[in-house]
């Protein structure tokens, strides 16, 4: 990191976090979001900055650094290794990738921050968790992007778990609902793709949900029985892609990973937890949702209503008690004091913003940014648990939770 | 069942159905409300007559026949069986009573309506499905109360998948939802007890949720992976009963039935399913929620807003697509005709009323009404299935179907 | 009133309740309901018997007679007051014929019931006022039946204010929205004629929300400024009309009557108050909303969602505050106990069921039951009021309060 | 401006455009993050540059330019007007300098983005707009900030208000409702001074909901109906004000401006519409609510779930008709396709992207952007007229219109 002097706010001891992106596609348009903005709304110790990004295509990725504010742009990500101005890999690939540029980037001695899932297997997870402990020894840290970790009503809800409002858990149900392909029509992308993307519906978006469940009960999953679905096998070739949006062509693929996941979970603390995770759910558009019942109250959460935690609390007089519609847009609540008056809510890329916060803040003090890539592989196994039972007549199968 | 000729409306062809009522509790008062209003709001093609109500002790049985408005009341509901002016009898008993009460009805030529869950085992429900088969035979019917049937919503839901709105059933998701358990020092109850119950959460309220998976998709469970759980095991004893509400003791005794289940299931028609049922999941008071994804569209029902049916129609234009808040009370959806004017919502108990309805409008068309003991016998086999798997590492579970 | 000795619930000493009721449409077949259940979930002092309906036409008074379960019909109102075994006579007809009724029952030693609004004018109701006050002074009753104070939601919000929960009242905001004439070709009806009904929106849906806002505030109305708008004046004459719903044929006659109301208020604490009434609101069935923001919390309500209240505690630490969707089907809740277990919501008619009870419980205790026909009075005179400021130019229109 | 030939993506052709923002308050922080983001997202004919930045004192602008992103500071705007590298002067201050800046802006030959309201007078605001039109005849242009016309919800329901999806409007309501001085200890800030707010809760955010009735019916405001309130007169003057949030000190100063207005309005197409501005609305943090009927549909909108339209189509068929909850992230919605994939939301600071984006479109194609100034004097007169009429005993009192 170098330091500049010039900086008229936090004065001339600030460092600079040169940042090498790897990948430019949803999200690394969202990572750029964050590393753009995150500096003009809260005070953070080091001053990022965003030096390069890499991509496979020349035209592709010099259209996107214009694009996307990054001063400069390659198509091969292993250069950014070897830049002195880049002091953190920001990965942004499909799955598939990711052991690879993490792995190659601590070794490096350059910080992490990688896209969820971690991997495509846990043996990949389990290879990244190593190299970012060996890493760790040197102070070079590594964070997985569960940025939904992020969103304030979810972190409001983590502090009250932590609290104790809500008492032992006792249930958790734990939904990731979506319809983008719901249409048999729908044309194949990346995330249709076994090679790629690892699974569907499950290691897509059943990742975040699990990542939820333990991060917000701080507990672990100890075991699961589960069920996978694909509906439709087939769908046309995509005959051109442009950034988020695809075009479908007349050519048929194959679809080789899971659309809808269903599984039951048991928590380490004894209470009962319930997933999904679909993309066929017509008119849910990206439904997050997580309830949390305990033996003093509950709370829920929906993304499509992502400013809002629901909170009951069993202590309330029974007369006036009812789940409580917090807006969590107050100064009080986590990351919003930075931000706007009350009721002028966030959306959703303000997930990457705060997860640029937490991460630097963690670098600026020299200690492991959450969530750690020991927490990211036991999201993985949950994953790779979740298959396994799948394959096995849904008979219950434990995780192994003592790596992390 | 004896001919009145002083009816004004009807004319004098319109017979008298004379109905004996088992039980007079919660599901008693809740049927007597039935056959008293059914017929003021809706033609009827027999005049129910509410003869006796029999109950275990002699003071109360004829308080609440008083309160309730039976003519009769009687300690023993055999002398319901040879009452001449006795047509039908109505079992509101605990779930061990059933299999005995309902059979010997049947086998007395009387048409049963049994409340859920039919039996408190695959063994009974097949004894009593058998008996009224056999019953059929002669023109006596039987039929098992699950009234959530009959909400306006629900019934409009069923026609919308009737109709193929929705298209093929992707997934369904339903959860039954209460809390008034969720203290642990609620006293126990009978609903508590094995003995009487059968099953905790799983067959008062489980059971509901099945019923309605089935019913609302047209298709049937074919297999079940589970997980059961007892969160306190132990209680107050009631010191003092009174109706509804019961009063803590200082002696405590044991729970004997499951708190909470939850399983995933497949339908006969490929669809995923997830389940849920807790009497634990605070400020939930009587959620009964049921979502089904189909190709084409989805549906979403809760009943804490009873009177409401989502509709995603995925045909609409994406621009203006959306769920719709469909208020079920127009004139031309199910039940509400006879009714209020739109907006006017129903309550809790007008399920019952249409239950009385559906079950003597099919009487008096001599046919078979709608859910036969047969219905009551699969989701027996279901719930029985849950436990099956539940004792064995939730290994998926093939549900028996052909006896339908 | 008859005693009689035979009712083995309350004992030989309750005395029987005569009834007499007028007109047996809409409002008819709700106040049956009433006083057909009312006994079977509630104590009361007095027993009610259904004695007699009047109406003007033979067959369809007799029909109505049977259906609504009334033992007698005649179709002249007048001998319902020469009855000794009518004791009440509960007034279910058009606006314009409400006084001359109420005021010759009372005389005739008869409470009365009368549907709101009390009249067709402020004169009416003037005089019906002098004859309650008269009669009152001779243990005779009377009572008008604004039915949406007895939703327990609502019961409960007034509890709450009364209770100092929200403080001083500084903003009512209520509205009241239908759709039923939005379209341009729906029937005339009786509701539409300005000599039977008196007016339109205003006094049929605006008369509640002016009555809920004094109840719920226990403040009065003191001066209002309005606006009244008739958008379709012209529609076809009904060809045939059978209970609620009427049919439209190729003639048309005038509509006389207000299509929607606006109008702001003050209120005699000192808050501002906002008032909407309209038929024309489509997609709103029955919309009934009032919200009330004091200095200490807030209460919304919305007849869309009856079993429901939303409270908002100011004093609530504000991380965790928001609006609490109280489910108001607690034991402790109004009314609530002697219904069903929390969860099981009630409908609309349970107003009417309520209205009896607190009725009966009144008359039981020779005290004047609520609301009196002096608080329809000055319901009366704000309308007129609104009227009035509509007529000239919305300027300020102080309402007169001594007479309440 | 000034031709850069560097841009990757567009190309050598494209111009800049310097931007000079005067004030750094709450609404300079938005509108930064407007010029920030909007170029990163969407293609612009031009290419913002944040120029400078100007305010009261050194230090504290300066530290604003650093954090903001601005490459210049100073204590003169009139600076700004000089400077040949600025060629939009984006006016952040409050109300009573809004003359003074923009019109000299105007008369530099700069654009000119003026916070709303316009002005604290309609003379102000005649004034303004007559420079605006002056300007516009040498291709200098003129906007006011009404940010919430560019929420993408209300961006639809104005595209489906202009396509006659509702046709014909008969009903307006509208409200905005906050609660941030309802406690009365809530410190004085300079939005509760006359001298510099001009009014209170009327101006600062009725006039958005003004704005919007406006917008989204395609109708003028003919004349109100209004009261005003102040409900707390005096309070805590501010000890020290850092950003967005004071602290209270023991001295106590006057409230000279509305808490609250409440004021009925008649369209120029003959609707009725109720509007209501307070800040007394306990648990409404950012309520903006509007609906409109019409004669063949409805829309709704609350900020409080701002990526959210609920629409009522009247042709759909009855039986499934109901309020859909179009989630307002469709590729195909307004503005939308530049972020995310659908279900992901924007949040508050989005409208000042889309702002940005509107502006420089227009003035990239050298035509007036939308609101003119001429929206903001219409604006004006109609809040003038609120105080007027509330002044006289809520009398009737037409807007002129001519103007526009």
């Amino acid at each position: 990191m170098q330091h500049t002097d010039d900086d008229p706010v936090t004065g001339p001891e600030r460092a600079t976090l040169g940042v090498g992106m790897v990948g430019y596609a949803f999200m690394g348009a969202a990572h750029s979001q964050g590393w753009r903005v995150a500096p003009r709304f809260f005070d953070l110790p080091l001053d990022p900055r965003m030096v390069a990004v890499a991509g496979r295509t020349a035209s592709g990725v010099r259209e996107a650094a214009a694009r996307l504010g990054w001063q400069d742009s390659t198509t091969d990500w292993r250069t950014l290794l070897t830049r002195d101005d880049v002091d953190l890999v920001d990965v942004c690939t499909p799955g598939n990738t990711h052991a690879e540029i993490a792995i190659a980037a601590l070794e490096a001695g350059k910080h992490v921050l990688c896209e969820k899932p971690l991997a495509n297997s846990v043996a990949e997870a389990e290879a990244m968790a190593a190299a970012a402990k060996r890493a760790a020894a040197s102070g070079v840290h590594a964070m997985v992007g569960f940025t939904y970790r992020r969103v304030p009503a979810i972190a409001l809800a983590r502090q009250l778990v932590a609290e104790g409002r809500i008492g032992t858990v006792r249930h958790v149900r734990a939904q990731y609902l979506q319809d983008w392909i719901a249409d048999a029509d729908a044309p194949l992308s990346w995330r249709l793709d076994k090679a790629q993307a690892g699974s569907g519906a499950l290691g897509d978006i059943g990742a975040h949900v699990v990542d939820l469940a333990q991060h917000l009960t701080g507990e672990l999953i100890t075991g699961v029985s589960g069920m996978l679905e694909t509906f439709v096998d087939e769908r046309p070739v995509a005959a051109a892609s442009s950034g988020l949006h695809a075009t479908a062509g007349t050519e048929r693929g194959p679809v080789t990973v899971d659309d809808a996941a269903i599984f039951t979970a048991r928590l380490s603390g004894g209470g009962l937890a319930s997933f999904e995770a679909t993309r066929f759910a017509w008119g849910r558009k990206n439904a997050l949702r997580i309830e949390i019942n305990g033996s003093l109250g509950s709370l829920a959460f929906d993304f499509e209503d992502m400013n809002v935690l629901h909170f009951y609390d069993a202590r309330d007089d029974a007369r006036v008690a009812g789940f409580r519609r917090i807006i969590v847009t107050e100064p009080g609540h986590p990351y919003v004091g930075a931000w706007w008056p009350a009721g002028h809510g966030l959306g959703y890329e303000h997930g990457f913003v705060h997860q640029v916060v937490d991460l630097v803040r963690a670098l600026g003090e020299n200690r492991a940014p959450e969530p750690t890539f020991a927490d990211g592989l036991q999201v993985q196994r949950v994953l790779a648990a979740v298959e396994d039972s799948a394959a096995h007549s849904s008979t219950w199968t434990p995780i192994q939770t003592g790596g992390r």
